[in-house]
């Protein structure tokens, strides 16, 4: 079943080839033109079957039924104010970042039918490269509509990702951004700050634990820099309850106070144990 | 080629019984015996063929020649006090916990050939049920011998983790101890707090990321306090330093400072990098 016919994905990367390659296999658009700032990028998208043509001007935006940006948030927001006065009316946009709040209050005053996504799909991986299928089954992408988007555009959206095999969780884009500061952003600054402490002759005598626990370290510098400052405050805030859960098991040691040091890993193990 | 005729194992978890498995499958020994304090995780280690029979007194500790401690670190340290009067002259004694200078200190006190291993194959998994083959493959052992120790008996267990496919280095119990506060018990402390500072109701909107960052948080609570305790000053001698790391990086963000910021994550970026 065609959901969309002309989609243009903007960013052909991990997220947005990955996302043409599953729409295109499970027939869910008719035609999926690609953007890219980077050449080879959209290249290697045309190769791996993300996309079925390259596009050559904006001009390819005025018949698309459906338009994917996938490019970091600003580029995303730079893009979109440029082709706002391009589109069709019906056309719906929409972005897969992973900050809501600006993106959709900046998009939404110049486009009506703008619907934020947020596949929780990605990894510190990037580029065509990494393009690969089934990546949003059994996955979470949570859809923050505005108060504009009409509902017949927002329930085709939602359609769309179950299709892929996503669980549709909608919230408002500001709780989207208080949440994923916790779940996502937080333990990103946190892998950055742990491996930025490491010295360096001492990485060879580290094991699973070491690699698990900074994998999200590789993450692409510029990228997370724009996420971070695009959900700043509710970063800020979790880092602050981050340092005191910190201090708090600093102080324990210190003290060499075993029970509370036991109760604190306790309570660590039972929460672990709900994430799964 | 037997390097060692009748050995014995106190606890068969998954360090222990894994080890007992891996050296009966490459006849490195002759003979396993398995003491627990949990009769059915050396009843199971028994049935997954890990240990040859299980000991019914400590008069086995008698015959043998080698002896590996697998339980936590106070608890290898009580059962040596216990037989040191007991084993042979020549009997080897050697542990597999995550600190080493307490414990070394402690035992070669009494027992002259006790040489402190860490193998870096530890999970947050732990009991009989996790026993599996093959875990030291490519993996690195470090082996922290006192000066009392005699060369031929560290030879040979060097010799042993290197028949089980571990790359052997040789550190001094405390240079182990200030490598691995930063490279494992900080890995740890951080993970656990990071998942104390998540608000329950959040941990479904997550994805990979919480979930590698924080793996180790689901590590047994006692046996870490017990970790954190033994290796106090080192680990709160990294804390610090991590602390610095989390506050630089909060400083660039609270002042918009993206240029500092895309620095301190390109850091990060090249550091991980070197952990492939």
């Amino acid at each position: 079943m065609k959901l969309f016919n002309k989609t243009v994905i903007i960013g052909t990367g991990l997220i947005g080839g990955s996302l043409g390659l599953d729409l295109k296999k499970k027939h869910l658009v008719s035609m999926v033109t690609g953007f890219s700032r980077h050449k080879s990028n959209v290249e290697l998208a045309k190769k791996s079957g993300a996309i079925d043509c390259i596009g050559s001007s904006l001009e390819v935006v005025k018949d698309a039924d459906l338009i994917i940006l996938a490019m970091p948030p600003e580029a995303n927001i730079n893009f979109a104010l440029k082709i706002a006065k391009k589109i069709k009316n019906d056309c719906i946009v929409i972005d897969v970042g992973s900050t809501k709040r600006e993106i959709v209050s900046k998009i939404n005053r110049v486009i009506a039918n703008f619907i934020g996504c947020h596949p929780l799909s990605g990894s510190e991986k990037k580029g065509a490269t990494n393009i690969s299928a089934g990546i949003f089954k059994d996955s979470v992408c949570i859809v923050t509509p505005s108060a504009r988007v009409n509902k017949k555009a927002l329930n085709r959206v939602c359609l769309l990702w179950r299709k892929l095999g996503s669980k549709v969780v909608i919230l408002s884009p500001e709780k989207h951004d208080q949440v994923l500061a916790f779940t996502s952003h937080l333990p990103h600054v946190v892998a950055f700050s742990l491996i930025n402490a490491i010295p360096d002759q001492f990485l060879t005598l580290s094991s699973g634990g070491l690699r698990d626990t900074t994998r999200i370290s590789a993450s692409d510098a510029n990228l997370w820099s724009e996420v971070f400052l695009s959900n700043r405050k509710n970063i800020l805030f979790c880092l602050t309850a981050f340092q005191k859960k910190l201090a708090a098991l600093k102080l324990a040691l210190e003290r060499k106070n075993r029970k509370l040091l036991t109760n604190i890993l306790s309570a660590a193990n039972k929460k672990r144990e709900k994430l799964g």
